[in-house]
């Protein structure tokens, strides 16, 4: 179990990772403007371990997600006057419960940012498999599935997504991201037959990547894999 | 065609509606922070409509998307140091050529923020199919189809999904959102015998929402309606 404490929330007045931007424009001669955050498109990996017929997933916790339930656990969610926060070390913001730090825990497909222009995008993919989740996977190996817009209203990034067929013999290393750079990353296996309950299982938290990549693999690889459990 | 001109892009230093926050945290005793944004948790939903069998879209500009592509017009990304624009009237940023309107446009799910406590997700989901799309359909119609962290890195919000059957008849209105906020929303059909090419058609951009619930209408609804095409 995640032990998460000492919250303390700060307005933010300058980050180096969220950047507002406002665009001012005209759509059809009429005046508009909008706020948005640049960012880089990014990758997604569906890894599924053809030796134990298990999905390979990464689980990590989510600040932004802990503190969405933290906010729900709040008798009223509070405007953003109310958002100064206390700084006395160790307290909780407004002084509530805070709740456990499994409700910040998610469930996500490997994945990464295309942030560097040299690589290609199965390139990134393959980085993030091995830095993710310590499977090295041979770049010719990677199927693209499809892409798409991910945050359409305040990045506009694409994300495409990949799926990777490994097998034990391509397991060189644990995984777990890049401790340097903060990452606590603990990677996963579903089991195939237990996939279509967990994908539609609302207690789990995940991404919508997860559940869409699932089905994707049901309709496209179960004659392959001969999957039970139709849902 | 849509029509998009004179951009011109500002640092946004105070936006109403991008709020960045800082969130600092012990995780397991070591200390760590995370900017993040608040927003609201939302709901999106499928509709099909029986008379037509064509599934119920709406098409929109997004500014974020349109700044995405863009971006990867230019020989190489700026850094922020760069962003600040010229501020002359009509100049488009950096004085480059500036894509056509159409990249801009995505097909999405209709949908919309939870951002009324004395709602149900149902109530809301109705009210969007009607203001977005035109129809008016019972509470006791929405079926839901699941929910999944959208964002997690910046906003961690929720996202439920629900499907919708809708029939000529429950046709009231044209939709198209509220334009007193903004929205300038067309409503686009899908043919259900077209769905899962459009669903990965990767020149068509469109959100992750509109291929997973395609495909999630293939396998539970295609008995019903007889889907030929399938991927």
């Amino acid at each position: 179990m995640e032990q998460i404490n000492d919250i303390q929330v700060v307005p933010c007045t300058s980050s180096n990772y969220l950047k507002p931007f406002r665009v001012h424009y005209s759509q059809n001669g009429t005046k508009k403007s909008w706020d948005f955050m640049r960012t880089h498109d990014s990758v997604s990996v569906l890894i599924f371990n053809t030796t134990s017929h298990c999905f390979v997933l990464v689980k990590q916790f989510r600040p932004a997600v802990y503190m969405c339930e933290w906010e729900r656990t709040k008798p009223k969610a509070p405007d953003s006057s109310e958002q100064v926060a206390e700084e006395k070390e160790g307290a909780a913001v407004g002084g509530g419960e805070t709740p456990p730090g499994s409700v910040g825990m998610t469930y996500e497909l490997c994945a990464g940012l295309v942030d560097k222009a040299d690589l290609s995008l199965e390139e990134i993919a393959r980085q993030e498999v091995l830095e993710e989740c310590g499977y090295d996977v041979p770049v010719a190996k990677l199927r693209r599935i499809t892409s798409y817009r991910s945050g359409v209203g305040v990045t506009g990034a694409k994300q495409t997504m990949f799926y990777a067929e490994v097998s034990d013999e391509n397991c060189v290393g644990e995984g777990g991201g890049e401790p340097q750079e903060g990452e606590l990353i603990e990677v996963v296996k579903v089991p195939l037959h237990e996939a279509m309950t967990f994908a539609y299982d609302e207690s789990i938290p995940k991404t919508m990547g997860v559940i869409f990549s699932f089905i994707w693999f049901h309709n496209n690889m179960s004659p392959k894999y001969k999957i039970s459990t139709n849902v």
